[in-house]
């Protein structure tokens, strides 16, 4: 190993091969949940380093964990406890490579950080519309690598719905320049949509070519108290019909994950959630002006409250109201972290499935677990949920996850599958889920997968274990 | 072969294996250019009656063709002339087996006429905007296999974009239910997109979930004549800004291409291309109300020609005029058609690079071809042209044809490679262009599409010579 660690630094540098002191920031998980052990970390400068990088580790038979923010909250993108895996951080890959305004897109480096990505794009006078809370950490790279979702999905898709095109560093080491700034190209298989949420397992994405979008003349939030999840969901109808593809976030919080933003961030003011089951978080944008905004915004919601959809609502009145609204959503995590461990799930279901599903299921862990707590949030407007699991009151979280962690994804996973749901809307499968898909996906697909895997990477050597298992 | 065909009469029919009598409307292309000879056509009833004629063809050792309304442009749809390939038609599944209006999606069989389906959608109160020239016949399973495009691409993305999820019979005969009405699925590789513009070269699609979305409360037409293309492109770029998502149409016409229509469809008016070298077609589709969309849309084309985009334009007062206009558009082909045999490009470019390339490349044309005349016209907003070249004023389009057609593909294309563009934006490759691709494609790409290609139908069964040799 000592021949592969000479070999790397004579690729990137000595001091882009890290293999000694600490490197914590690299080898644990974003949520802290599993340490690995790496033999180095590699940090290239450019894409014709990391097909070397890819090459010299083929030849030492070391495999390869990319990495970009780390942020990633499936266990995807840390080694695992061998000693043997390089890691292989893009971030020094970070520059934006051109913004072409005419044509609406952008290239950046993968190792860019996606709030980076989102500046250059306003500099430029555009709008990049993926976001998501990691955005000051996590990388363009990596939201491409999983198919990172967020808060603007419900408009503009995922990151595959914004990826135009892909430069990609294959298994064998070559460099596949697929960087495009095409709208329709159809000579051929979809490549980029197969690395777009493969999680490193194929090759690895070192540039994209990314959508961009005009400015909004006006973005305004409101926040709107439902009687039910049924309501919700018949708001969520009428505001496609009253604003179109001007709706833009979609946002459902139950009371008791309000409670605990309440409770744990008391600077924050929390409106509405007292009295009601649900709160929306709703966002409109707007390619006319403010008071069209917050015209078309307004009439919705007297529509909504005629309809009996919304009980009380509130539409901010600047953009410091309309950010601390945002903030209220964005706390929920971490006030649920503060109030203890808890069992998270990152669920979808058919939108017109949801409030059943989450009836049938509330009910039966409430039967399972007397006393459970579920924090249950999400980006309604995708199908899109954070169907959380807290410990009873008082109860011991840890001791809570230790005896019911499993237990609870069984119940919620079958009833998931049993309403044509998945099992990971935004996060990916990384290691955590890896072993859940035999349970939950059709044998025909993870067949094809395990058949795409050894045909692109027949030595296994990327991010083994992770996604599929072969 | 006896032995097969009364296996596949076993499965599906003695009266849905058609292998007598004149098959030209199942073995000849839509373009008439090619005329195939098949062992049989078979028309399955059912998905289990696909995957059952697959594995009977596989044991035999025949190839299959999949075909919908054999519309396609590339002749991938048609048996080669070997008499040996199954032609499986998938005309007879022609359902909507559901439609789900709060979760904005729609199932439909794979042999669903492309029309059925919107209008389906339509008396769902609902829209599914995909839409294009052949859709009265063309077929929903048919547009998924080439990744259609159309004229709604720029706002509603291409076929891919609209789909959620597939039901496909493998080329192992095995049923993959990916039937999906999820906004949001990270567990694995997206085979959905795979088998997406894979012409029937790696499974069947049997079934597809469609998105729907919201009716627009008005859609208005424009029509404007543009003094260049340069012009026609700072025209787009204030339609986006000024429209965002309600520019749901974005055509380009050249002067000749209009005068065609004016002269072999006399009763069609053609409006303002007498005096300009190009005119665009915009559409806009408004969430509020007719008054609305006209106030918005008026006050664009005004602003556009105080920027000295628009010399002049006219909005249709009336659905009838907006069709009429629609009708100009739609007639360009034809009326090409009336003029004499032509060659027909369908290619894509980053549409800040569109204008450079039609100047640089009309030259290179009238230098190489004295006289030669250039039906120009597409799908501007995608960067999507068809750049089709017709033989001089007078002269014989048969010879022309003979004479000219690799060396104006070559300079064409050689262009189109220059500028970043695609070759196929909208067709797709099928025979025609299938050995064009090692040219311009690149070769770690098609080595990927190769890997896949044998990973997914090692026998080579499913449409062999379309898309990638192997």
């Amino acid at each position: 190993m000592t021949e592969l660690l000479s070999a790397l630094q004579g690729i990137v540098g000595p001091g882009n091969v890290l293999h000694q002191g600490d490197l914590s920031a690299f080898e644990q998980d974003w949520r802290k949940r599993v340490r690995g052990k790496a033999l180095a970390v590699v940090r290239p400068g450019s894409t014709d380093e990391v097909a070397a990088v890819v090459r010299a580790c083929a030849a030492a038979g070391a495999s390869i964990v990319p990495q970009g923010g780390n942020t990633g909250l499936v266990v995807g993108s840390t080694p695992d406890d061998s000693g043997t895996q390089v890691v292989m951080s893009l971030q020094r890959m970070n520059t934006v490579r051109g913004i072409d305004s005419a044509n609406l897109a952008m290239t950046v480096d993968a190792g860019c950080v996606l709030q980076a990505a989102q500046e250059a794009a306003a500099a430029a006078g555009l709008l990049f519309p993926l976001s998501l809370a990691a955005e000051g950490s996590c990388t363009i790279g990596g939201n491409l690598a999983t198919n990172a979702g967020g808060t603007q999905v419900v408009r503009f898709g995922n990151s595959r719905d914004l990826c135009l095109g892909l430069e990609v560093v294959t298994a064998r080491g070559e460099i596949w320049n697929g960087l495009s700034g095409l709208r329709k190209d159809n000579t051929g298989y979809d490549l980029r949509d197969l690395f777009v949420g493969s999680e490193g397992t194929l090759g690895i994405i070192t540039a994209a070519t990314m959508k961009l979008y005009p400015q909004p003349a006006a973005t305004l939030t409101a926040w709107a108290a439902v009687p039910s999840l049924e309501h919700a969901t018949a708001l969520l109808g009428l505001a496609h019909r009253h604003l179109g593809a001007g709706l833009t976030g979609f946002e459902v919080m139950g009371q008791f994950a309000l409670s605990l933003v309440a409770r744990h961030f008391g600077q924050l003011r929390v409106p509405l959630y007292q009295g009601t089951p649900y709160c929306v978080l709703l966002e409109h944008s707007d390619h006319e002006s403010e008071p069209h905004a917050r015209a078309l915004l307004e009439a919705l919601l007297e529509t909504a409250m005629e309809a009996g959809c919304v009980s009380d609502a509130v539409v901010a009145e600047s953009l410091a109201q309309a950010q601390q609204l945002w903030q209220v959503r964005e706390s929920i995590p971490l006030a649920q972290a503060e109030e203890g461990l808890n069992i998270k799930h990152d669920i979808s279901l058919p939108v017109s499935r949801i409030a059943t599903f989450c009836s049938e299921t509330d009910a039966q862990l409430a039967q399972a677990i007397p006393g459970v707590r579920l924090v249950n949030f999400g980006h309604l407007g995708d199908g899109n949920l954070h169907y959380n699991v807290q410990a009873p009151a008082g109860g011991d979280a840890s001791a809570f996850l230790a005896e019911h962690e499993e237990r609870v994804n069984t119940l919620v996973y079958d009833a998931v599958a049993r309403f044509g749901g998945s099992i990971s809307a935004e996060h990916g499968v990384g290691s955590l889920k890896i072993d859940k898909l035999p349970h939950y996906k059709n044998e025909v697909a993870l067949q094809m997968m395990r058949a795409i895997k050894m045909a692109l990477d027949p030595q296994n050597r990327m991010n083994p274990g992770r996604v599929v298992r072969i």
